[in-house]
């Protein structure tokens, strides 16, 4: 972590800039296969997956079979955790429902906005040497409260063909409607498309390495709409003399242990502060299974020491962290005034990592800034707002020359004569 | 207008295809220019300015003299006109406000949801032949209500250097911050990245052509968010024997006279509906300035005949029209049962060109068939939501339990132990 002692505004964007991602270099590969996916369908996704997971698949769904045994492969511990889990993140997510709102704008003149599912969706769950079952999670739940009508998961499978049991498990107890073993770009490739057994999906969320991230971007050009751009995890704390280091120096090491692009800040008005949490890292590092990747991304990370809590306030606003920690005497009023993060938590005993898993809210968040302009995912995420309006016969008598004016000044004549009928028959 | 009486299912994709739209015979010409005003800045926006709007600027923002002018130009029929639309779309947005949420998920785990404006957005007004003050409205008045911080306004002036006089009242009517006298790719570049004079905004709204479509999906992959993919204007009608045919005319020909690469669909289940239609769009047409823009967009539009309501129903869904207008007998009850349109008006008196200008809907919607997943610009739009969670000491004595099993099931025992060590202290 490199140390920063009250540097002036004008050096924050290049203190505060992440570790480069151009996945220019990989577009035209990533295109080829997308485009393969799309001519050949399912003999394409075979190929890709004998390929690159080295699996050889006749069936690319997971049966009924299969989700039933994996229910029995899981610890009843784990089991009961993910379940305790699903509840606390259907209770958020339950209360984001939208209301129906309806006005009448002018006399006759009703409009309304109503929250409508998204059809059908598509959920990716990466691989890897850990079964991120809790993604499943956070799609899933949200989707089901939504009412999506059909809810497709992908998932690499291993050289075996099989897919971990708790994403199995996860992916029942939220619902999903289809599970598919195809992972990567082909896997983006056929929700966005359609193949012959994969259903065509209207918009597609989950994370992904660098590959699925540009795979998701290029089919959101012309065909399906995705969640947002992902990025390396982020974390930030800010903190004073109330914050515990140990704790600290836990919650930073949680987020570098994600990957080496993986970016951890702390500021704070504190000076002792950083010495003690730098410490604490050493100590905690050296028993951590991922320490190499921890190491790696913390040859990335920063710590800031600021003058007030104005400038830890400025300074997080401007950084625009995926998660926040606030571990100061002042949580709630400091919460109030950020306005730039994706979750936030507040005081000593939220861990970032209670986030990922069991608060409720959800851990798929905006990165790289992004902060600035987009939301984490939310329930709505999972629907579309369709406006309404109805014009009553006296309405149009008052609303009507409104428009006529208005596409007149456009020059817009045919906008003008539609008004212009109503009127003119409304009168009668 | 092309007829198909009762087509089959399967014939629907072709029947309902959308008119192509590939912009990637421009993209590598938008791309030199988008690098070159991340380089140069004002510079490659002067020289852009004089080779593509032939206007010679000093200075890209419009003054308050030119402002104060503005109003004074404008006809007082028009002004009034557009204050009365402007106070029915402030009525029909403000009622958008998102609540604060919040939830005890688990004992001692709190977790709310808040929304907070975007604080910079850049609203893009295309210029030609008509002065879109309507749009100015459609983007100023939700961002105002946000309340973004900064609201960048960018238009392309003509040879003189000038702005429509209607453009600068209604973009004094919703506040704008700073206007620009910037258009085209340039104008998305310029607010994408900044330049001496342009701050930087975080999201972009806003129509425009291919070029400024492209320019828009390009910077939204690493530097700007955006608020849709956007494509030519689009009108479905579903209707019955209650229509009436002139009206539907002149609905389907107000959406003709966008451009020629617009679409116009009638979807009916009376068969005299279809002649009755064809031959009022023929005497309209002849009367209107934009009659050949309109011809060409007839081409690419259908009239179809269906077997009962439900197939009405089924089809629209399908096609997820930009714009729907309902003229049937059971209007509400054929409202509620439509789950992709942009934007829906119901019965006689409601013609289209209502939600362009008046009746408080926003007119800024998804095309192209993205209604299945997008939004129409609503408050939101300019809002991004952001996730709070706190835990107390006996909060974490539940929860933590929970958190550790599933870190240790995703194998990230960092993430474990910023659990752990919290339940451990807080037991003391």
């Amino acid at each position: 972590m490199q140390i920063y002692n009250y540097p002036l505004f004008n050096t924050w964007p290049k203190i505060l800039s992440r570790p480069a991602n151009n996945y220019s270099s990989i577009n035209s590969t990533v295109r080829m296969i997308l485009d393969n996916v799309k001519k050949k369908g399912d003999a394409a996704v075979r190929d890709y997956t004998r390929r690159f997971d080295g699996a050889d698949l006749e069936e690319f769904r997971v049966s009924k079979d299969e989700m039933e045994k994996a229910a029995g492969l899981i610890e009843p511990e784990l089991k009961e955790a993910i379940q305790k889990a699903a509840k606390n993140i259907l209770a958020f997510h339950e209360i984001q429902k939208p209301p129906m709102r309806m006005i009448e704008t002018a006399p006759g003149v009703k409009c309304w906005q109503k929250s409508v599912p998204i059809d059908k969706v598509g959920l990716y769950i990466p691989g890897g040497s850990a079964p991120l079952f809790s993604t499943v999670l956070m799609l899933g739940i949200p989707a089901q409260i939504a009412g999506c009508k059909e809810i497709v998961l992908c998932t690499p499978p291993n050289e075996k063909g099989e897919i971990h049991p708790a994403i199995l498990f996860a992916a029942g107890l939220v619902e999903v409607s289809r599970i598919y073993k195809i992972g990567g770009v082909q896997a983006i490739g056929a929700m966005a498309y359609g193949t012959e057994t994969v259903p065509r999906v209207f918009k597609i969320f989950g994370p992904g390495n660098s590959w699925v991230t540009a795979a998701k971007q290029i089919v959101s050009v012309n065909d399906c709409a995705i969640d947002m751009p992902a990025g390396p995890s982020e974390l930030a704390v800010m903190a004073d003399e109330s914050a515990d280091p140990e704790f600290i120096a836990a919650d930073l090491l949680s987020q570098a242990e994600h990957g080496p692009d993986s970016q951890v800040v702390l500021v704070t008005t504190e000076e002792p502060l950083i010495s003690k949490v730098m410490q604490a890292i050493d100590r905690q590092l050296s028993e951590l299974p991922r320490a190499a990747i921890a190491t790696k991304a913390l040859e990335n990370s920063r710590a800031i020491l600021v003058n007030d809590e104005e400038q830890m306030i400025e300074l997080i606003n401007f950084y625009a962290p995926e998660h926040l920690i606030i571990a100061t005497r002042n949580t709630t009023n400091h919460a109030d005034r950020i306005t730039n993060a994706g979750s936030v938590f507040l005081g000593n005993f939220t861990p970032e990592s209670a986030g990922d898993y069991a608060s409720g809210t959800n851990h798929t968040l905006p990165t790289q800034g992004w902060a600035r302009s987009f939301s984490g995912l939310n329930l709505e995420s999972f629907c579309k707002k369709i406006t309404f309006q109805e014009i009553s016969r006296d309405g149009i008598q008052q609303l009507g020359p409104i428009i006529e004016a208005m596409a007149e000044g456009e020059l817009l004549y045919a906008h003008k004569n539609a008004a212009t009928l109503r009127i003119n028959s409304s009168e009668s």
